[in-house]
């Protein structure tokens, strides 16, 4: 659990920012509440699969980290947040402007946590739920060594 | 079911081309055979998580391109396959010079296909498991226009 | 879609009665509404895992069903409605009086249906999530020689 | 890990017979080996779903005991061993004189064990694979008094 006086939202923030891959995609962090985060993407078609769309590994690029930091708002200081492992549907393509990853923790926990996902959609203004997800999230200590693997 | 004379090979790599996201994280199509594709990946920076290890989403990323292509190897031409869905288990953290994304259909079908699903590291030349996965895809009908979209 | 004057609960619980799983365990249709559907299942012994709870099994069986269910109600009469995949987390076992596995459609689909599912334990009159699960579902034509199978 | 003099197999097949939900079903241990487990289930008419195959919720209970069976090959003596999440696939209906559920140990872990799932039917002797599956497992110590909840 997070601690008295704990910013997890510069927590947050800062280890968002180590993630390379969200500034390659060009996501950005936009809600960070206890247990529910949220990432958007702005659509390019360097996100697209074969007619133009967002590729369905991208959605789950946004999904998973979502979910990771919507974990880690819950857990102290010096953790590191690991995917065990999610599941991902598909229920409808995702075309339009944009795209928003939905993340809250149903099952917080000292080691292990399991979120709710979403990916939706905004073409032309509306939205519309693409992906719906499940992911089990484990906690480990974080080891500054790490970051200079590979 | 791919018919005589057909080229399927030709129709993958064309088909993979017009994923633009294999060109923007730098995958590469390695193996195109009857229901069994791979995808590599090498390295970079830009593709990790807050410990430079490959993103969970991207590994996802490759599997779900791979699993769709070898899918596409035992379709008609003129067939646009899309995802429904899946399921990953990340066991153990992918680091090293590179990532295969490896995809095997195990029921192929008129309409739905399933397809087993890895992601392997190699690191330092050594090989590991990292990823194992199930994806269900559904077959539609190729529509330019769709191209277009969004 | 269900048409005008057609009687979906009938229907629902017609079928229900012929899966004979559903009386060796125990279990009871409680709520049949367009896309949603309920089913209880009272403790006893007999479905207990090494812990005398409910064996993960047993849980998934009462979610499949309901599941099945909750897209037959928004199907044309003549439907046979077969489950392609699921995926079920267990967040804490599932131990009390009864349990309840609740579905709701998500994605409606002429083919292809996906449903959120849940199940619940009552544990001393209180209530508690347990099971959380999505669910794809596929529509097929009903064939009455498949009831001789096998 | 198993401990050297550590009867692994007396171990399993005392905790299946703990599991009276085998017994319901009429599910029998044949294979225990170390990281494999498989389990058989004769069909009943008792077993079926609609259309009198097997139910997916039963061919899930076998594949799931199996899984926990094939992960506690591999732990001390005094572990529990809780299922934490599992996804299944149905590629074909199971249909015939019995089903086989194959359980490998594809990750083996101190705390988390993630196993390879199928199920096979034997109908008129031939063998088809019929469901696909994934599955976590936690290992918790085994406290007896668990045994009497609920």
């Amino acid at each position: 659990m997070s601690e008295p006086g704990d910013d997890f939202v510069s927590r947050v923030r800062a280890n968002f920012d180590l993630q390379n891959v969200m500034k390659l995609i060009g996501a950005r962090l936009t809600v960070v509440e206890p247990g529910h985060v949220e990432i958007e993407l702005p659509y390019r078609p360097e996100l697209g699969q074969q007619d133009g769309w967002f590729h369905a590994g991208v959605l789950t690029t946004i999904a998973d980290s979502a979910g990771g930091y919507a974990a880690y708002t819950l857990m102290p200081p010096g953790s590191n947040v690991l995917t065990i492992e999610y599941k991902m549907n598909f229920i409808t393509p995702a075309k339009g402007e944009k795209v928003v990853a939905v993340a809250r923790v149903v099952r917080p926990g000292r080691k292990m946590t399991v979120c709710e996902l979403s990916v939706d959609s905004i073409d032309a203004g509306k939205r519309k739920t693409c992906v719906l997800g499940l992911q089990t999230l484990v906690r480990a200590d974080w080891t500054p060594a790490a970051k200079k693997i590979p």
